[in-house]
């Protein structure tokens, strides 16, 4: 499986090149997680990432390969942001192309999950 | 629920403007669906589309409203293309927004099942 893993601080574009689309693969799906303009019934100006990046890294690798075994996909892509993301700007874009759509599907469901509870990323800060 | 259909002959964008951002929504998540390079074991040039256009139209909305009672979501856009699909392009597009993901990816995936049984959009040919 062709894997991606990128952390930048600068936006999230909505014309991501990875996952490359290939003659084989008749899915892709894209997820992007966006920052909401109230946390907690207040509203914000944005949230602070911080991620201890060789961890997340590796943990993301691991992650994936695990869960590969019973999504077969053919490639994905994950890119987080850090540092201060605002209101309407994406934290997170996961790209995920299969032969079908049920694993892809549930290769992102499972793969969200896990990256929320697995993951070193995390809220440092709520921007007011 | 903002509910956004399209049929077209033009290849669909990876910049689909539909559904737009709002402060609201902190998911999007977009399926392509892709002509595969072989169709049942033999390799093809693409496939054409028929789209029995007002009923299949009507058929999408009412999908969408059914299932929204159980998958609550902001906005869904549906496009999908009609005539001749040549490999490597996408035949459809659905992007679909939400206040959280969970909501947004049982919509999706939800609806890719009902819209395979139930709406009048077949493969007429297969291009060799």
């Amino acid at each position: 499986m062709d894997i991606h893993i990128q952390f930048c601080t600068e936006p999230i574009s909505r014309l991501q090149p990875y996952p490359p689309q290939k003659e084989e693969y008749g899915a892709r799906v894209e997820f992007y997680g966006t920052v909401r303009g109230s946390e907690l019934g207040e509203t914000i100006r944005g949230l602070r990432y911080e991620i201890y990046h060789s961890m997340a890294e590796l943990q993301i690798r691991r992650i994936i390969e695990e869960l590969i075994v019973h999504h077969p996909c053919g490639a994905i892509s994950v890119v987080h942001r850090h540092g201060d993301v605002l209101v309407g700007e994406n934290a997170i874009y996961v790209g995920i192309t299969a032969a079908h759509r049920k694993e892809a599907f549930e290769m992102l469901s499972a793969f969200m999950d896990r990256l929320k509870q697995d993951v070193p990323i995390w809220k440092a800060e709520v921007l007011k």
